[in-house]
């Protein structure tokens, strides 16, 4: 059976995989400075609906968070994002290794609220220059618990970052995922429009690695060039990085790597609904959460790889599906077919 | 006419291309823990005939170097360096950058002397706790300027750094070229029994990105695998650094393709002799440095792409060609047939 | 009406700025490598009852804490310590500025416990190289909220530690309240055998400045003077320090102006109790934490000068007396005769 | 006899010292907060001749210089000085400690040439975002050998500086030698008129410790408050400084007092020229350099404990002399009389 683990368990779509191929033999110059790399930063820009915007590319996404992290802050200042933000958990202090300050709110379902972020901005401007002061708020789009944003609750938090005079950074490394999803109302030109840096993330979504970052603050685009080179998020081939992208977004293949992948995900927690289990969170991406007994969150993790996110009790674990391009229905089938022979 | 600008123009050797394509569908756990890494590693370690090493995967040249050099500095402490050094210049600080202190000798030719080693130590240890304390040597292998250690004045170095109590990292992003260059008498395995870390490069040497960490110091096997993560080089689908050092090493094709480029270079170096050109520096590695006069530097640059290292006077450069596992005698061929042509 | 407001609103006691003013003119090597620091090392090794700690002297209290906790740390591995630790809120990230993670605890008592150590730890663990290793845990005596640590639970925590590993900081900046207090059990032998560094403070029991960091773990004492250095914690002026820790320690001044403080401190303690006032946590030392509704606390900052420390619910708020050495029970009596008048 | 080996071998001038002696029981806000730090930081606007100036108190000079050197400085950027500048060498990797890199220039006379600054400049922006950017210059003012600044030769750096775009931090720590030496034409206004910012040392002109931060480009005033707290560099006494800075400033103490340390150091270096020595530099501020046989310089070490600062060729040495606010006439007569008697 194959695994429900993660989206970057396989290689690169097909189409992709065959541009790469294909332009295996031309040479060009190194570091992204290649045509290839030019057009896929223009597609981006048409993406975006935007002639304004800088686009980097980064080779995967701590190195893109890195960058669009601490490319933001002062040495003295914070990010405010939700606790369980990558961030915050599984990188390794990448940010404090680079001499800022993460600061957790106490946000629980992957949001960040904006009376959360106040509580976080009240306390630490309330000493003056004895706290960290928070300059930026971080969110990612589809959260870590798979959750998309509405346009109404990003609007939120960027009114408030914009009334405190902080920056937006969202990361991307789900973004296919979010804006192809059942429900979701907001579109990449939103993001664009708001956000002082995002990046639109390759490697979950059909590509062997890359994330762009898209530069919409005009007072970044200085900076990050040399960030994403000093903190070795630049590779010498880095034309890979815009010959992807550009297989990608030529002809939507981005956006329909993504949607696949979420049809998957959502026949998954149909499926599972309709053999009795509860969902962890209701969620139309391809990262899907579901409560089981421990015993049967054991067995699942043997057969199928699929993770397991966190104790939700003393008897019921939450386990996490993830479903990519690379998914079939004929793998959901199989996959619910096994889990209604267990129960 | 085919570029000579450097050994990253191209993307994959086809082999290694091949062996990306054929295990692309395959499902397997991420940042190489997987089985491809894990039989890579077992290569690398009969390679270097050791079986107590450790490797890891970075994803790219300015990583490795971030992990090597400060993964083996306390915060006070230095790295002893040619001025000509690619983490003295190209790497935008990205030592500095993670609050290590780079220390560079007057030596001139590419190579580190026991001596101006000795010098940079005696003066920053002249002071106590008041100047920067040097604790690691770090050399490439080739130099910047295309040299190749010979394994006296390596030892003699070790030596050197043994006796003060530092350890030594090996920059190898042309290791392949170095070992298997004319009159090169240094092993593999000798580089692995004296330096306490060193890479063994894939991006020069026909892979599309990568470069395999080889941790001999025990002491620094807890902590590297943390630095590659906290540092950004560590990819998702860290397999594909795997599967591509598997078809390298497998059948020895790493070192056929290294030995190609040298002799291509070598071509190039013999023809460029003939035709009455002076080289800079002596070598048989697959990076050749010529002088020409203003003029001349000026057309090849436009003609074949390579690049101007530095002014040797007023009227004369110095530039260099760099061969690759792609170029051809074709390749070289038409090259000193252009040269000639102008002369 | 003097100030409660904190225990470095004076200068020096009499004794020590006398010592300085007599000192004056003598001429000394700097940096601390006079006879003065010398002989207040000795002083404090006497006091510690170990001939083998090493003795640095830093400038304040975030420039002792960078050292003791940065210099514990690598770059991958964190401090574990309360939410409302020094480090973790009122030193604008300094440990972050020096490349490391702050992990808080959801201890809310000011102490930190082994339960929430290991729930921390746990977490961290879990994910290997992806999340921050706790490598130390940080605690302070007294507590930011005046608590005093008992042997035992410093022992449980020092357990703890050792059984995982980590290394243990004390911040002594007010040990000395500490270990005059009543019921007081903790030696400082016993801190000094137990602790891997701490700091027994001079700004906040009578000194102009200076911390004394004693260095138990013989790994940490090629460190931290270079670390000091810098970090900017050296002044050129370095036997002022030792000047200062010889007047203090000569005698047992050092003790007798903590239990001074600490008198004065249970002194208004009683007397608020007398008049009915709430104190928030029971305590000893120089700090003493009582409930004022809204008004009287507004009243009482603009009175005494003392601080609200946060809000206990909407109608009353926390608010924190310090005494000093300069504090006497005449200002004692002052503030209680004012208070009484209020009510 | 009394030794000549620095300008912080004694404590504090006798009127600053009194200063701290007569204030030393009031209460006062800490963290500079108070009302002398106020009145210090009104007379130091008066005496630099702005009013929109900001100033901030550091404790000491690596403290200064790593606020003011790394607060200029993004994370990719540089700054470039004399290969001698005390960032370069003494103060134990500071500025790269803070993630920034400190570029050196090859003058080798203490003064920062705008043409050696046009060569590292040229360097460093020939490779785009491969480089460390440079975006500072640190001078110091008397230099590391004493030497004084000309108004034109700080006017030529300047407008380097400011033709590229650079900011200019200049180390004051002996800027009272300098301004009130013999020939000196730069003024106190003049500087703050064209530094980012710069310091007026204390601790070298006959204060305790501390250093005042002038800071003369608005963009870089709500920054270093936050730097000295997070750096550590903010002491809790911190009227402490401004106490020391009223009693110097008020009067013209300040510079009586590095006037009488030039001039002692002048009658010295007569003195020695008188006996047929030579002098190493010209120059007339408190630091002086001359040549002496290895046997001489030895026996001066001994005698008056002063430093050889390097050696001139195999037979001799150069030996720095330097005068404070507390050396006397005859203490100079004592020291030619010994220096005459061996000669």
């Amino acid at each position: 059976m194959r695994t429900f683990r993660n989206d970057y368990s396989e290689g690169a779509a097909p189409a992709i995989l065959r541009a790469l191929v294909e332009t295996n033999a031309e040479q060009t110059p190194g570091y992204t400075e290649d045509s290839h790399c030019a057009h896929a930063r223009e597609l981006i820009r048409e993406a975006v609906g935007r002639d304004d915007v800088a686009v980097e590319f980064c080779v995967g996404g701590t190195s893109a968070n890195i960058v669009g992290v601490t490319g933001m802050l002062h040495d003295w200042e914070g990010v405010i994002c939700t606790p369980d933000a990558h961030i915050a958990t599984h990188e390794t202090g990448a940010v404090a290794a680079c001499g800022r300050t993460v600061l957790p709110t106490a946000d629980e379902d992957g949001f960040l609220s904006p009376e959360e972020a106040e509580r976080v901005w009240a306390r630490q401007t309330s000493c003056g220059r004895h706290m960290t002061r928070p300059a930026l708020v971080y969110i990612s789009d589809t959260t870590e618990l798979g959750g998309v944003w509405s346009r109404s609750a990003f609007d939120a938090v960027c009114d408030w970052a914009r009334a405190r005079g902080l920056g937006v950074f969202v990361d991307g490394a789900r973004l296919g995922s979010a804006l192809t999803s059942d429900g979701n109302d907001l579109s990449l030109e939103h993001v664009a429009a708001r956000a002082s840096a995002f990046t639109l993330g390759g490697t979950k979504n059909g590509m062997l690695f890359g994330e762009a970052m898209v530069i919409a603050d005009p007072r970044l685009r200085h900076a990050f060039p040399y960030l994403v080179k000093e903190r070795g998020g630049l590779i010498a081939k880095g034309r890979l990085v815009g010959v992807q992208y550009e297989a990608a977004l030529s002809g939507g293949l981005y956006w329909k790597l993504a949607a696949h992948a979420n049809e998957c995900a959502c026949a998954l927690r149909d499926g599972l609904v309709g053999l009795g289990y509860k969902p962890y969170l209701a969620g139309s991406s391809n990262q899907q959460f579901f409560v089981f007994t421990n015993d049967m969150a054991q067995r699942l993790e043997r057969a199928v790889g699929c993770e397991t996110w966190c104790d939700l009790d003393r008897g019921h674990k939450v386990v996490r599906f993830v479903c990519s391009w690379a998914t079939t229905h004929g793998d959901v089938d199989e996959l619910l077919a096994y889990v209604g022979s267990l129960s």
